[in-house]
């Protein structure tokens, strides 16, 4: 059961909030003031009658004749992605991928910061990563208790995401950014949001074959 | 100007194969033969209807009152995704992100092959990782003439991105893999697929936001 049953904002919608922000953080640095849906639309990759639908899920923020004010509306959908809070993260799996998030210099302005690392391998526990020490697994469901974060990152190999959200889940965090192509099964309550790699390259690699032609698409059959 | 003018397939539909993919590899590892499409659909979270409709975009894989061969539809499915084939990638950036990408266990199962590195670090270029030398941008351009990779994956900082995007398009790579939050400019016939880290963690914010039942969201208007 979802625990608040607000309304529902499309899932495509939620994707798309993200780039409306960057794009109006682009156009406000550029000191523009104002512009209209079909411009705004346009850098989007929409149209402008998507553009407005979306943004009419969440108040009314255009004017008839005046389109959008860049500033206002920057600040208003940086509201509505909650960017006026912060969000506390713990990270599992201090591999690559996991040394690069926790690196990455964009999350913390963002207000989402990485506030512990942790992994099964002690050759890492004596390391320091991004300034954080890395902890022992061991660790990880007392921590949770402590210091109850909003966010846990799973960056471990596939075979222990799932052990891994237990944990998470039972330590209380809302939300669970997963980078394995596992499906994680989770209580309703517990929001994941998943980047799969394999997936990504799988449909670029679709996409390359279509844009070359492969015509066995067509029939579905292929002709080896 | 696309180059070829194929059936349009929808990207969402693009992102489901994979999972399609996935799942029937799933069953099929478990020995299962044929599944129905209510079940098909509902371990991947559409409607039956949407999944046959998804299908039926490829060819007429099921069997009224039979269902699905599920050996059969993974092998159509992995052909429609062109796994039956293999592409040679390049990548530039080779920080923590590349070095975890380079590492990847299972991009050579699905026949994405990463063939070379480079970077602008000279420190890189004595040390192998993965097995392959880390070569100098500059060696890019002309790697490329040779070699003809099919695609480039972009794990540099934000501000190369696009110059890095250029070389790679100069070199005839069909198909960019970019982690930038740029928005890159590249000709119509290059595909770019792209995995927005910030986006991403903007989603799960939001979504988190909303779980939580932050009820300034229904009017756009934040109370504080």
């Amino acid at each position: 059961m979802k625990k608040n049953c607000m309304r529902a904002i499309p899932y495509p919608v939620i994707q798309r909030l993200p780039v409306y922000h960057r794009e109006l953080t682009e156009l406000a640095s550029r000191g523009v003031e104002r512009i209209n849906s079909a411009k705004l639309a346009a850098k989007i990759g929409i149209t402008a009658s998507q553009l407005r639908q979306d943004l009419n899920l969440f108040g009314s923020f255009g004017q008839q004749g005046y389109g959008y004010n860049v500033p206002l509306l920057l600040v208003e959908i940086g509201k509505i992605l909650g960017l006026d809070r912060t969000f506390e993260m713990v990270l599992v799996g201090v591999g690559n991928l996991g040394m690069a998030l926790t690196r990455h210099p964009h999350f913390r302005k963002r207000g989402f910061t990485i506030e512990a690392l942790f992994d099964v391998d002690a050759e890492l526990f004596r390391t320091d990563v991004g300034g954080l020490p890395v902890r022992p697994l061991a660790e990880l469901a007392g921590y949770c208790q402590v210091h109850q974060p909003d966010i846990g990152i799973i960056t471990t190999p596939e075979e222990v995401a799932q052990p891994v959200a237990d944990i998470l889940v039972k330590g209380g965090v809302s939300g669970i950014w997963s980078f394995s192509s596992t499906r994680l099964c989770v209580p309703e309550n517990v929001v994941v949001e998943n980047i799969n790699l394999i997936d990504s390259l799988m449909s670029l690699g679709f996409r390359l074959r279509q844009a070359q032609g492969a015509d066995e698409l067509q029939t579905g059959q292929s002709k080896r």
